[in-house]
């Protein structure tokens, strides 16, 4: 596979380069200051937001060649492929990104369980912020 | 409102903290090294992802007193109350944080157009990444 055009972060003022980044076909993805970009990975069965994670061009790259989500382990520092150690595989069914290219959203069909959280929840976003007499609390539902 | 717990980013070493930052009721968003914390927003009516932004203490304040999407702009450098120019202002109806609380997904019911992007789309993610013989383009669809 060809090798992915990476544009940095900056640099945008220029108002046709904003236009292509914007409308057009070529994917340059804007990895930010340390070599990341933001995923976030919903369920195809259901479009349920299952987690956030990060990836480097390299975990982007494997993904697009694999079909399999690869991130970037911010705590780790290191490249993960998700599920190799829960079972919870990847498999990517579309990426879609957004309008300045900083940004992904993944779709998957995640293996296993079915989950993607390591707390063994389904979802990395099990708890609800409440305002209990105006301080927020968390609430697991 | 009583002021929102920022913990900061790394220090999650402890055992303790990680036990109570995972499976605790206190709400304790990790903002990163630029005083950030990445947001999803989907809307409330079909679960679509509409857009990934950014809040720093101040917008997630303002936020949770409102019940109105408050965002901080990277690009412009300032405070931004979604919808101020468009009329796409999100009501939020839900904030969930992740697992390691350095993540909020919002449900919302953007007013104006319903829509969230500002080129005129519904989403930001109005592109998806195609691999057109090997290499990565998008499409629109």
């Amino acid at each position: 596979m060809e090798s992915i055009q990476a544009r940095p972060s900056d640099g945008l003022s220029d108002q046709g380069a904003k236009q292509e980044l914007e409308e057009g076909a070529a994917f340059t993805p804007r990895f930010d200051a340390d070599g990341l970009i933001v995923c976030v990975a919903k369920a195809a069965s259901d479009g349920q937001v299952l987690m956030l994670a990060y990836m480097n061009a390299e975990a982007l790259r494997l993904t697009l060649e694999t079909g399999v989500a690869h991130y970037w382990s911010r705590s780790r520092n290191c490249l993960w492929r998700k599920g190799d150690t829960s079972g919870q595989v990847q498999v990517v069914t579309e990426i879609r990104t957004d309008c300045d290219q900083d940004a992904l959203l993944l779709t998957v069909d995640a293996g296993g369980d079915g989950g993607a959280c390591h707390t063994g929840r389904r979802s990395c976003f099990y708890r609800k912020v409440a305002l209990d007499g105006g301080s927020p609390t968390l609430v697991f539902e």
